[in-house]
């Protein structure tokens, strides 16, 4: 069988031809007033896909060392910080505050559950020496994504300050980082931005870089003062290849429109739980969001079974579940560079490996399911 | 006029075409045993170029973040650390320290000068309780190479780490780190190593390896102890598509061989240094060596003049001096993937600029002398 790739994981997602080849690109000195030309460029359009006039900030990092960036320029040693811990994502939050011997005030759930601003309330009223919020946006273990302007309701025109890992949410949920109020966005490049992975974001409004300078943490390549000094230069050497994909990333972006890309998104959402239901599956998540869809693994069937299937035999990349939930669920992603042919590419190869491995299903049906969504949602 | 780039920078450095198409292949998922594959196989070829059989373990994040996994994984707040300060390298590991806490017994010297292993054991039997000492091998800032070799002779055997900063050093002069007995070394990507920007690498023998596990200072994204419990995968999303060239660029260098990876830059130093000695100019090391030249920049004419003209009208990017020094000195590398006559086109655009701002030049003086010492290093 001739096989083509195909990834539907929640990052690395698809990369766009023309984005390669950017990265292709004979590579420039980065202290020249040529490429800074392009990083400030860059970065300018970046805001765009924050929504936000404020600054922000590239690193050469994994979408960790943005978390991390977020954590240590915010957060003294021995103060503490409410993090909503609902997944590998959250717990991550935990670790790298006790790693920095910050006190974490977790809002524990268990894997699946959304925040309610309801409960980041009470967590605040019972703690106001805590003085910022960490949130997960789109929790990318789960799929779950959290009423998030709602949440920023609670904390605008406080001074505590809301920061949301928003490393897979954004692009693929609405996001007005502005408007809504939300402090700090974290994000990744390897998600809804169509990038190989590479590079993180942070976007930082006045409100929180006021307690940046003042900030005690140990810290150096995450210092965030020493990125806005040099601004719209980096302090570090600039993954320069990188930055020109970033560069026509933000482009294609922009020319599509963020509505658009919401749009997109939310109707690849509506399609694969289409069909996700339509074979008679269920969602692992309370609040699916539009970035993955996590479905529980039907019982006898370990997850890791179907993703090896599809990976290995059709080429379909998808994600099991992330430890200690491997093969609890699978997660079938619609992020980033996405067509409504991809998505019924992804259900029909769910149909075939499903079928496979014993779980009883009625070729075509969750396809038709997905069709129909995505039919409605583009042509009539 | 056609104007061809070309970088004689210290980083970035050329790319190789087929390195960079590399880089334009598809991205695949980070945690498949397809990809996991390519890492581990690159890691393990990354070795041969430490000239170790120790772990290399490859960081998403420019050189400076590698310096900092170096520094935070080694030395506890409070402890001491002995530094080698002789350039802006060698005061970054100073700013790295003091941002931990760390206490830094500084060996500092002018711009240019090179360490002597006597310096290192002073400094050694004054602070007994200094338990790691931290090194620049080519202080990128000056061109400055110092006897590492000889320095390791201090601390093998003892208590005692020795940590050395090779970021550009690596591949243009011979390092043999278990050999020698360097416990710590550490590489970016943009320099010996043919890539873009974007990676950086720590090589960490058993001797330094004990320390991590005991170091109290806080991280995470730069945790040494998370690379090792991954290994060969990597804790955080990797850069897949600069692991693909990094794949490759190990595979070139190892086919060319480590010893002709060091001859070659040995001879393209040699060259470089007989142009500058035979266009009258001075250097601006005392002890150059084979990374870049710096030179001091002709009275009355700033280097940021030769640099900006070289660049904007002959596409030949060298660099200037690294604040304060910007315009005392500028620095011709003749680094990574660059041909002897790669050296002659960046010895006769800097005949026609330092002519074209005044500097007496006996025009093609400069060339000849380069050439006449890669003729006989090449052909006969």
């Amino acid at each position: 069988m001739v096989k083509k790739n195909l990834l539907l994981a929640p990052g690395p997602t698809p990369v766009p031809h023309e984005i390669l080849l950017e990265g292709a690109k004979e590579t420039i000195h980065h202290r020249t007033p040529q490429f800074v030309k392009i990083l400030e460029e860059t970065l300018e359009l970046t805001k765009y896909v924050f929504q936000t006039q404020y600054p922000v900030y590239v690193l050469t990092a994994s979408g960790t060392g943005a978390l991390e960036t977020a954590m240590v320029n915010l957060v003294n040693p021995g103060e503490k910080a409410i993090i909503v811990s609902a997944g590998k994502f959250g717990e991550r939050w935990v670790e790298i505050a006790k790693a920095y011997g910050i006190v974490p005030v977790e809002i524990k759930l268990p894997w699946g559950k959304a925040v309610t601003p309801e409960m980041i309330e009470k967590a605040m009223k019972e703690n106001p020496d805590a003085k910022v919020v960490f949130t997960t946006y789109s929790e990318t273990s789960t799929g779950t994504v959290i009423d998030l302007e709602n949440i920023a309701k609670l904390t605008k025109g406080t001074d505590v300050i809301l920061v949301t890992d928003a490393v897979s949410g954004l692009l693929a949920e609405p996001l007005k980082m502005d408007e809504w109020g939300v402090d700090v966005v974290v994000s990744g490049a390897q998600k809804g931005w169509m990038l190989p992975p590479g590079l993180a974001f942070i976007a930082i409004n006045d409100k929180a870089y006021a307690k940046v300078e003042k900030c005690t943490n140990s810290r150096y390549y995450f210092d965030l003062r020493k990125y806005k000094k040099s601004s719209p230069d980096n302090p570090w050497t600039t993954a320069v290849n990188l930055i020109y994909m970033l560069n026509k990333a933000v482009k294609m972006l922009k020319e599509e429109g963020i509505e658009n890309v919401w749009a997109r998104h939310a109707l690849y959402g509506e399609a694969t739980r289409a069909a996700v239901k339509a074979l008679g599956l269920t969602f692992f998540s309370e609040r699916p969001g539009n970035v993955l869809t996590a479905v529980n693994s039907p019982e006898g069937i370990p997850a890791s079974k179907i993703t090896k299937l599809m990976r290995d035999k059709y080429g379909v990349t998808i994600a099991a579940g992330q430890e200690p939930m491997k093969d609890e669920l699978f997660r079938i992603s619609h992020l980033g560079y996405v067509t409504p042919f991809d998505i019924i590419t992804g259900i029909t190869a769910l149909e075939f490996a499903l079928s496979e491995l014993g779980y009883k299903v009625e070729i075509g049906k969750g396809v038709l399911a997905a069709e129909e969504v995505l039919f409605k949602g583009l042509v009539k």
